[in-house]
Formats: structure tokens, sequence, C-alpha cells
């Protein structure tokens, strides 16, 4: 009986567990395969047989996996090039030794590029039996095709309740106050607009709508007039027309040539301060705390993520499927709800999803009735959670690459 | 019959206003006062006659109140002067011309201290029948004779469950990676000792602990040649044998010439870095977040919070009981239980109550066991939070200074 492996990728999330408990889950429920392999960092570990065994997982660990955020096996930015071709002879080697039929891939669109290319790169070599299933997975919430991505709706989910709190602790004095709450998102402001949930957010700038200072400052003045207050959000990748991010970190890219960003809250406020258009302004930045913060998963999200895991082990069943990614897409109806689809992976790689341009009011207004209409259901509900009776903090798996 | 009078001053906590809760529900049960007034932006908005009618508060809002976070009320910095006597003549103006009996007032030691001052100035003067009642509140829980304050615990957790998750994040990747979380506490370190709850922080610089360079980054070495990974908390407060704050010195010290951006964290981060003691090193700033979290409220904490609300009610029954300050103290049994106790509140005005030294290990390796079996039970349990079924975020009670 053939083998499966399953492996993450990419940035973490808060609910990417999820998806790996529920391919597991779904082998216990009918065992298509022999074993369910995790491959430990990506294909970085997989090129180096790192395996650990996650077949018989206990029910009770499958819970606690569900609420641990981050990535239970652990996670890469290494990049498979198609023109590096002993890394692909390498991974086919891997699965063949192990027996590997279907490699689960959790990621955003440069995992699902890798899917692709291990794709193509089998049915070229004519290699049967091996093939390759995507799992979307990236808080920024930018990939094609999909309604939205696992992992999005819980960072969303607490962005807007920092914004809503942090919103009634700068309230409290008296005296003139501008609060800049920084939220991750290079290219999609899908998580800055998110804010705009809590009801408080005043200005809201993000990468889809060009930063003009002159508008901008025009839009401060006009409001700290008005109640001596205002409360703004930003993404990582707010950036000029000509395209230069705010942020002054942009001398260094990872190895995806991606800008590595963080700043453009500090950026902000020096911007507004150097224009004399405020006394006082305050920086937080939620960094690493947005996408990790699984104390306050979406019961939506959490749920759709282990469904998605499911759904595509239960696809897997098909022997021609390979090079697809699983997917939600919403029902076109008034109760939110989902469905479960397939779709090449190759409509997904490289490319990105930006937050809707009509949904963007003018003069960093915020985002539209619609904008918040389509984001609400997805922060619905709190699992519940278990609980260790010494610490009193949620139960976390330990790390798979560090047992 | 008498009124009484209700504010809050300081910085704000996630639970100061379940301790306003507690007061109103506490006259409701038993009517010993004709209203019940809240004052707006306390002493500052006292002396302009600023009151909200908090009397006939109704269930539902008392029960979502104590899940808003911040001061619904309104805050202020404004510090009673003892030789500024025009203060207090026009507070006891107030007070007679809204007959307020007994001023119970919410904050820190600066609040006490005015509580102290305000008893001491009607004694002196023979004023009879106006009384000043404090409830502490501080998420530093740098108050004196009291086990724990208000605030703090929920702080506590909301930090711990951010190190853990934050922890998990950063484990991902095979890289070599050090994190450090930067809490509030510019004083006294039981904010930066709470992330040790989490049982991963490798390093803890407390304000208590004098900085000592050469042996941090010996440790620091140490730790990554170990795992090439080091998490690290340390206190906005974190300061040089000669009182110098890192922040402070680190900013004059910078090799590279760059501006320091906010505290602590970032100057360690420099301090890392120009000592080339790693090659990457992230900080997450929990800043305003830490203290407004009310999503992540300690069962613990939110009901002892109301319950001495209620008990400042109850006790101010006694026509001699001012100048006090109702506080907390755990009863000597092994399960955790407290009792409400007052206290005068010159005991605790203009003190500071470290983080105790014996609970602090060497060489910033954390903190003893007896310092988590203290802490521990302090952030236990969640309350029961009522949603709103439009917006599915929690709750929460338009603050009454924007009513």
């Amino acid at each position: 009986m053939a083998n499966a492996l399953v492996a993450q990728s990419g940035g973490p999330s808060s609910v990417i567990n999820a998806t790996i408990a529920g391919v597991v889950k779904a082998n216990q429920l009918n065992p298509v395969y022999g074993k369910v392999y995790g491959g430990l960092h990506g294909i970085e570990g997989i090129l180096q047989e790192m395996f650990y065994d996650l077949t018989d997982m206990s029910d009770e660990e499958n819970l606690i996996l569900r609420q641990t955020p981050a990535a239970a096996l652990g996670s890469c930015r290494y990049k498979l090039l198609r023109e590096n071709e002993a890394d692909f002879v390498r991974l086919f080697e891997v699965m063949e030794k192990y027996d590997i039929e279907t490699l689960f891939y959790t990621g955003g669109n440069d995992s699902m590029d890798t899917v692709a290319a291990l794709t193509e790169y089998a049915e070229k070599h004519n290699i049967e039996g091996r093939r390759f299933v995507g799992c979307p997975k990236t808080v920024d919430n930018d990939l094609m095709v999909i309604d939205h991505s696992p992992g999005y709706a819980s960072a969303a989910k607490f962005i807007a309740n920092t914004a809503y709190q942090t919103w009634q602790d700068y309230s409290v004095y008296t005296r003139q106050e501008v609060f800049v709450l920084e939220t991750m998102g290079r290219d999609a402001g899908w998580l800055a607009a998110a804010a705009n949930l809590s009801g408080v957010v005043d200005l809201t700038i993000l990468p889809e709508q060009p930063f003009d200072k002159e508008v901008f400052l025009g839009e401060l003045k006009t409001i700290l007039e008005e109640k001596n207050k205002a409360y703004i959000v930003i993404s990582e990748g707010a950036r000029y027309a000509d395209g230069t991010y705010l942020s002054a970190a942009e001398s260094k890219n990872d190895t995806f040539g991606h800008a590595i960003l963080g700043g453009s809250g500090e950026a902000l406020k020096s911007l507004i301060m150097n224009a004399g258009a405020a006394e006082r302004v305050k920086v937080q930045d939620l960094s690493t705390a947005q996408r990790s913060h699984a104390t306050e998963q979406s019961l939506v999200d959490v749920s759709e993520s282990f469904k998605l895991g499911m759904s595509a082990h239960m696809r897997s069943m098909d022997k021609t499927f390979t090079g697809k990614m699983v997917g939600l897409v919403r029902k076109d109806q008034e109760e939110y709800d989902v469905e479960y689809i397939a779709t090449d992976a190759s409509n997904i790689a490289n490319h990105v999803r930006n937050f809707p341009e009509e949904w963007i009011l003018p003069n960093y207004r915020g985002v539209s009735q619609e904008a918040l209409d389509h984001m609400r259901p997805l922060i619905k509900g709190n699992p519940t959670i278990i609980y260790d009776e010494v610490t009193n903090l949620p139960k976390q798996v330990k790390p798979y690459f560090l047992r």
C-alpha cells in the first residue's frame, strides 16, 4: 500500500495545522494510504528525508494540533527552481524510497508553483504514481480563484479585535491622539482592510491605493479638527504611486525576490510628525502576533481549514488527481456557506489577488459596506479550546521537528 | 439621600471597567446612594462637572461593561497637587453641589495618593460627609500591601499566550532566529516575568536585574550554539546598573547611526546586531494591545475586579470608611483563593512593589518555580463573551465620555 506525505511551506498562520489534522483524520476514516508521513520543513526537509509518522495520531492530539498555531511540521522558504533538476531527481528518489504516492503541500502561491512544477516534471518524464495536491494557506489572502484562504480569517479577527480594543484605550484621555496600527500584507490589503470590521478606523492605507501624502494629511487634518483623535490602519506594503514603499526597510530581498517589509507604521509616524500634523503619534506593529494568535482563531476559519485537508485527502483517491489545489468558494446565497472545489495549481501560482478596488473608499476613508459584508461571516465563532491544567494556557502540540 | 461618584485614572487595563460595574451593581442590590455618577476623565473631568448617571444601568450593559477594555469613563493624568489648594476647594464644591458622599477612585499609586490627599484635606478642614475610597488598577502590578492588582493577570495572560504562539511561529524555519518580545513595566518586571508562564522563554530581562551586556551576550551565545534560536523577553524598563535605560543608551551607541524606533526591544536588537551575536533579530513590541486585550481576559481577574468594586461599595456603608484602598490578599492555602481587605491609601501612594529578587534566576535565565506557582492561578479561565450578531465581534460599551 502506497503512502502519503504532507508538508507545510511559507509563512505560518494560526490554522494551517488544521489542514494537516484533516488529512490525517481522513486517512484514519478511510486508510487509502498505509502511512501518512509529515515532511519536516517543507521541500527542504523532504529532500533530506526528514519525516515524522502522523498515521496513528490520537484524537486528542488531532484536536490540540488544530488549536496550535504556526507550522507544527516546520516550514521553509526553499524554492524548487525548474532549472535545478537535481532537486527534482532527488525528490522523486525520496518519494520512491518511501513509496509516497501523494504529496499534500500546504502554502501560498509559491507553494502552489512547487505543486505545479512537480506535476509538470512527472508528466514530462512519464513518472507514474506520484501525485501532488496543494492546500491553500496564507494570512495575506492573496490567492486567485478561491473566495478566501484558510488563515486569513483568524488573522483578520485578531486585527479587528485589536483595533477595537486599542481604539478604546487610545480614546480615554482628553488630549490629542493619533494611533497607527500596522498590519501585514505585502501586496494585498486584505488584512489592513479587516481592521475596518471594528467600525472605529478613521483612515486606512492599503497597498492597492497609491499613497498621496497631501491628500492623506488633508484628511487627517479634517479628522483631528473634528474630534482631536485619529485612528489609522496601514498595511506593511503601503506605497507611493511610483511603487516606492513608505517603509524604510527596502534594501534586502528574501530568497524569492520579495522585498522585506516592516516599518510602514513608523514611517507614517515620521511623516505625520515632520509635517507638524499632530503632536503625538503612537504606533502598534502587530508583527508576528497577528498570524500566530490561535487563542483567537475564528471557528469558521479553523473548521474550513480542517475540512479542506479532509477534502484534499478524499479527492486524492482519484488516481488522476494531481497538480490541483483544493479551495473554497462561497455559495451564492444569503446565509454564509462554502463549497470545496479543486483548481489547477498553476492557476494560483505566482499570481496575486488584490483587495478589490471597488471596495476601497476614496481618500483613505476605509472600505465599503459590501467589503464588510464579505469579511464578517469569516471571523465568526470561537472554537472550544483545550487548556493545560498545570499552566492554565491552551494546550499546543510540540512541533514535530523538535521531537 | 446622598450620592456616589465613581471615576478612573491612570493607564487603562482590560478589566478596570469591571470595578465600576461592581460598584454600580452593589448599589442596585442595596441602594445606599441615591445616584451613582460616573465622573468622566477622572479628577480632570470632575472639576468640570462632567458626570454620567450610571445608577440604573441595565444588567446587559453591566455584563458588557465588564468585557470592555480601557476606561469607559475616560481617564486622566492630571495630578492633584497638595500645594494647589484651588483644586481641592473646587472639588469639594462640586461634591457639595451634587451631594456626593463617596468618591470611588480607581487607579494606581498616583491615584491612591489622590485618595489620601483628599482625605487629609477633609480632615484638616473638618469637612464632614465627604469620603474617598480607592480601588487598585494597574497592569504593572506594582502596588504595595496587596497580593496583586486587577488588570495585571489579564495582561499577563495575553503576554504568556503571545509568547507561546510567537515562539511556535519563530521556530518553524531551520535558520538561526532571535526573537525579542517587549512588554510594559517601567520599574517593575511583573509583566515581562509573566512571559515565562509559556515555558518557552530563554532569556528574560527585568528592570530589577541590572543589565550586564557581557553576561547577556555570553548567555545568548551559549543558547544559540545549543539550538540556533533564542527567545528573549525584555521589559520596557530594562536598565544598566547605573540606572540608564537600554533604549536611551543604545540610541546613542548605535554604530550604524540608525534612529532607534521604539523602546528596549529595538535597543536590544541593535545591541545584538552590533555585537555580531546574531544574523537576524525580530522584535515584537506588545505596546497598547497588552493592556487592552479584553478578548483574552482572565476569568479570575475580571471576577476579582468586579467583586472588588462591590466590596468597596459595601464597605463604604461604614460612615468612618475613608482614605482607604480596597484590595486582595491571597489566602494561605493550597487552592487559590483571595480575601478582600482594606488598607490606608497612604500605604500604597507613591510606592513601587518590585518583582521579588529571590524569584529572579541569575544570568537572565527567567524566574523560579515559586514565581510561576504564584502567577499561574491568576490567568485561569475565560469569561463568557457576549458577541454582536452583526459584527461578530465582542460587544463593548460606547465610552460614556463620547455619549
